[in-house]
Formats: C-alpha cells, sequence, structure tokens
C-alpha cells in the first residue's frame, strides 16, 4: 500500500488538521469530528449539514463554507459518523432556522442521521432529513436498501446550500432537496479498485484489462464485468442506463415535526425526456485524470444532443471519490429556472468556489 | 494499459472537443492545436501566453480566461507544441498591447518558443519569453538544461494574468514574471509512474514500496529511490530542499526587441528567509487524491512556522500534473503584497475561479 500517510489510525486526524491550517474560513472540530464554517450558527438561515463515511473527499467537508454546506461530518474511511458527531456538528451550525440533513443512502448513514434527527428536535432545534438515492447501476446492494445515494449529493448540496443562503425555511429547503434527488441519476465505473488504509489491501481485485460497470463509491459491486472498452462505448452504457431509466418507484422515511414521529411516504422519480434542461456532472473517482474526463463529457454531450436533452450547466472533475480508485461516473440532474438560479448563485468552499 | 480513450492518436484531439463542449467561454482550434478565450484578441491588454506537452491537465489549458492565460498550446502528451501553434494563438490573442509567452524550461519548449517570439515579432507583435525553472531537486536532467519549470508555473500564471488583466504593459507583466520565477521554487516526488497511451506502458518502474524523490513532471528521474517513507518525513525532505536552496546563479535568455536578438541575462534568485509571505501550493501528481494532500499541507504549514516563514495563501488539488502519476510536489512562492494583491484578483477559467 502505497499512500501518503503517517500512522494509519491517524490518517483522517491529519487530514482535518491539514484542512484547518489551509481554511480559516472553517472551524474543525477534533472530538467529536466536524467541520463547520467559521461564521456559524447561521442567523435566520437554514443550516444544510451532510456527512458520510471519509474516502469521498473533497465530497462534504470540501463543501463547507458560504453557499453550501453549514457543516459536515466525516466517519472513519467507508463508515458512517455517528450520531454524535451529526448532534455536535447541528448545535455548532444551527441558528434559529433549523437544521437540513442530507443523507446519502447507506443503511449506517440513514440509521445515524434518523436518530440525530430525533435527539436534534429533542433539543428544540427543527429539522429534516433528506434521502439522496440516485445511482441506477444497482438496487439493493452491499450497505443500501434500494438505490445508493452518489453524485447528486454534489449537485444537492449546492443548489440547496445556495436556497438556505438565499433565506428559504426549511421546509422550502426540503422542498427543494426533494425535487433535486428525484430529478437526478448516476452511474459509475471503475478501472481500478481502491485500498482502505486500515485494510491495507485492494477492496477488490480487477484483472488487467478489466473494468467494473456500476461500481459503488466504496468499491461495492456493480453490474458487471468485462474487458475494457473505448470511452466512447463506456460513456454511451453509462448514459443509456441513466437516460433510459423509467419512472422508479420508492418509499422514504421523512421525520413529521408535529406527530413527533417518522412517516412513510412513497415517491416517484419521472425518467428523463426531450426538452429537459439539465446540469451534467462528469466525475473522477480519485485516481483518474482530468484529461480522462473531457472524452467522457465529449460522448455524453453528443448523447444528449441526440436526445434533446440541452446541458444547461456543466461540472468536470473529482468531487465524489474513492480514495485513489481510477474511474468515472456520469450524474445527471434536470433543472428548472429556479434550480439553475441557485447553481449559479456565488459560492465560497474548499471544492467550490465562484462569484465571490 | 487502462485509460479512458478511444484510439490512442485521437486522445488529444477528443479531449480539445469535450473541453470546447465544455467551456463556451473558450474558442478551440483543432488545426494548428490552440485554446484561447472567446473575446480575444484583447484590446489594450497584454496576452499572456503558454504551452508545453498535453499529459500536465489543467495546465496550460485549463487556466486559459478572464484573469490568467489568454491562450494556450497544448503539444502531444509530454512533447512540446510546435512554433506556428504558438504564432497562430499570438495572432488570435494578442490586440495591441502585445504578448507574453510564459515557457517551462525544457529545451524542446525553450526553442520552439524562441521560434515562436521570433516570427511573431516579424509580424509587428511585440513580444517577451519569459522562463521558468523553479525545480530545485536536479539541475540538468533528461529534456533539461539548468532547472526544470514545475509548479511556480501555475502561480505566475495566476500573478501575471491578474497583470495583465488590470491593464499593465509587456515590460511591466514581463518585469513581474521575472520576479515571481525567482520568488518559486518547488520539488515534486512519486508513488507510481504514468504511462504515456502511445507508449502503453509505464514510463518507469518502481518497486512495491518504492518512490522516487526528485521526480520530474514527465517521469524523468529525480535525486534518488528510496522506500516508502511516512508522509510527514517525505515533506520534511521536499520542503528543506526548497527552504534551504542556497542563491541560484543562472543565464536566461531574452529577447532584445530594439536590438532584435536574443541577449543573455545572469540572474541570482535569493533563497528563503525568516519573515517571508508565501503563496504555498501542495500538488497532486494526478492519481494521488485531494485526501493525501492535506497531510502533506499539515507538515509544510508546522515547518513554514518553525522558520518564521508565513504561508499568506495556499492552492492545494492536481493543477500540474503526469497524466494518472500518484505523488505530490511542492511549491513556495516568496510574494510581496503587490502578488498578494494579484493573487486574490477575479479569475475565471475551467480550473482557477474565484471572484466572478
Amino acid at each position: 500500500m502505497k499512500k501518503l500517510i503517517n500512522a494509519v489510525e491517524d490518517a483522517i486526524l491529519e487530514q482535518l488538521q491539514g484542512m484547518a491550517l489551509a481554511y480559516p474560513e472553517l472551524r474543525i472540530s477534533l472530538d467529536p469530528k466536524y467541520i463547520v464554517r467559521a461564521d456559524a450558527p447561521l442567523t435566520s438561515r437554514v443550516a444544510v449539514i451532510s456527512g458520510g463515511g471519509s474516502g469521498h473527499e473533497p465530497m462534504h467537508g470540501g463543501f463547507v463554507g458560504h453557499g453550501m454546506l453549514a457543516a459536515a461530518c466525516p466517519g472513519e474511511i467507508f463508515t458512517s459518523p455517528t450520531p454524535d458527531q451529526m448532534i455536535a456538528a447541528a448545535r455548532a451550525a444551527a441558528g434559529d432556522a433549523g437544521v437540513l440533513f442530507i443523507v446519502k443512502n447507506y443503511t449506517g448513514d440513514v440509521l445515524n442521521f434518523e436518530t440525530a434527527a430525533e435527539l436534534v428536535h429533542a433539543e428544540g432545534i427543527k429539522v429534516q432529513n433528506i434521502l439522496v438515492d440516485d445511482d441506477v447501476a444497482v438496487k439493493d446492494s452491499l450497505y443500501t436498501a434500494g438505490r445508493r445515494g452518489v453524485g447528486t449529493t454534489v449537485i444537492l448540496e449546492k443548489i440547496v446550500g445556495a436556497a438556505a443562503e438565499a433565506g428559504y425555511d426549511l421546509d422550502r429547503c426540503a422542498d427543494l432537496a426533494r425535487r433535486v434527488n428525484s430529478a437526478g441519476r448516476s452511474m459509475g465505473m471503475a478501472l481500478t479498485p481502491c485500498t482502505v488504509p486500515a485494510a491495507g489491501k485492494p477492496t477488490f481485485t480487477l484483472g488487467e484489462d478489466e473494468v467494473e460497470i456500476g461500481i459503488g463509491i466504496h468499491g461495492e459491486p456493480g453490474q458487471y464485468r468485462e474487458a475494457l472498452r473505448p470511452v466512447d462505448e463506456l460513456t454511451r452504457k453509462l448514459a443509456h442506463d441513466i437516460l433510459d431509466d423509467p419512472p422508479y418507484r420508492r418509499v422514504v422515511r421523512e421525520w413529521d415535526r408535529a406527530g413527533e414521529r417518522w412517516i412513510d411516504r412513497e415517491i416517484v422519480d419521472a425518467p428523463f425526456k426531450a426538452g429537459d434542461e439539465v446540469i451534467a456532472f462528469v466525475n473522477s473517482m480519485g485516481g483518474t485524470p482530468l484529461s480522462e474526463l473531457y472524452p467522457v463529457y465529449r460522448k455524453l454531450s453528443a448523447i444528449c444532443t441526440a436526445r434533446g436533452i440541452h446541458i444547461a450547466r456543466n461540472l468536470i472533475g473529482p468531487y465524489i471519490t474513492s480514495l485513489e480508485m481510477q474511474g468515472f461516473s456520469i450524474t445527471l440532474v434536470r433543472a428548472d429556472a429556479e434550480m439553475l438560479r441557485l447553481w449559479d448563485a456565488p459560492v465560497r468552499t474548499p471544492a467550490l468556489r465562484w462569484g465571490m
């Protein structure tokens, strides 16, 4: 295992210490671990908070800042953060407008954020949980019931973070977040595995010429393995699985603040269709350089054009990664004028910054 | 070789086509290959133009835009662009204020940019060449007489690009660029080699537990190989070589516009000292994820503090890469108030964007 670390057990701690030194606009707590805007608590603005296992950097800590997340909770690598981290982050970030927890759909994350929401509510802080479940590759996989939460998370955190910054209240932020998740679909593939430091060996093995289609962001199995093909064919496979995905019916649990209980809601996500405007996100799994993402975008753009889908905005780079894994993912989010306006709004975080 | 490409011979072309689709604020010529701001030619502003072999993305094409480069010329992978690319880029970008060519110190780049400067001058366009030679690892290596041009290039292109945007004339831009280069020093290391698509096999081999200290950005040999050590020790080695570098005496060739000839000037770069303010740049070689750069920054920050050197600004991420190579480099640039003001100025390029 070749990594830039000192002792394996200090890796996350030292990453956070490095971030704290690099970004004085963030305040970083090391016990429990969370990253919060230095200007928190936020007055009259909803605190959008996310978290998840480490190893996906810059997500989520690199998205903390003006116009995006108020705070983020990093777990151990590929392991959910704990409720005490989430509660401490909520206390540090939340003012009078409450907390929106953004949760990627992995069983541990979902349970821990639900526990945290109940306890945060008990402290008198308004709270809502939003689930991201956008991966069309597989349903019910290792770590997950239903679809996994992947690339749409990045787009959602930007858009809803901008809404919170603009003064949307908690219910409007939650509604918007549900809409973004329902409008987003993703799929990924891997050229190589990655190595979790504590394990010291790759999470899986792939042959010299083999790739995994539909990989998860923790190296979980995807749809199938096959020999490496030209990037145009790989892009076509992922893009078609996203664009041809039928209406997706699912049940989400949401916190009913009045009734102080969880209620299940059934939601059906509409498929893509000609005339849609989308935000297109081509993501590196971590070890794939930028130069290999542009050919993906080239083919994706041609496929969208052929289907009458207009790419209104794009994001290309490593934003939701799996350590040093080589590979890419595609995310498309159908975006209305409000979402595009919020996408364009100023943001200042370590990983995304414009307009200020 | 596992890469996201179609035919090897189309790789650069298709990267550029992807960029053209993604960034309508750029105009991309495919024959000869160059990337230019869509609002060029630039009226009353110097056109800062760079170029070099491909494989270092986002450098240089990703730095074209408002407040940074006016144009960039991508060569084949790890191969200098040709004078005809540079001349075409200069014609497309330059208005009345002339052209500043930023040249990394590799023999092919230097010769081709000198040829281009003579021809551009013959067309009546004011021109000046600036050499970047900041790598303290080795002197006189494969491809290079003197020191190689590496990470300082990124910092220089931002600062001098901002100066050009602010209306500095050609001589002031050239003087500033010389000052930035004299103030900058870099060094890198590799955990893994990279593979040039046309070669199909790694540029060199490293043992399971071996790293290369002082690597160049084309995989050229560095100072030595050794067993992988903790990141703190690797960071200390690179930082000390940079900070302890003695006054560096060198001869640079510069175009004498009045005499229409090249003249040699001797320059001595001053070493770092306590009290310096610096821009600190921790760079991924391409395949190293962000999470492994923060521990480097953590240690670098401690070393600078111990020496009385203040990190005034930082940049952390993959900006001057070697395809998918894993490893990192450190660049420190001593910065005065003018340089810091120009660093902070608005920039809008695919790879660096803030303030607009």
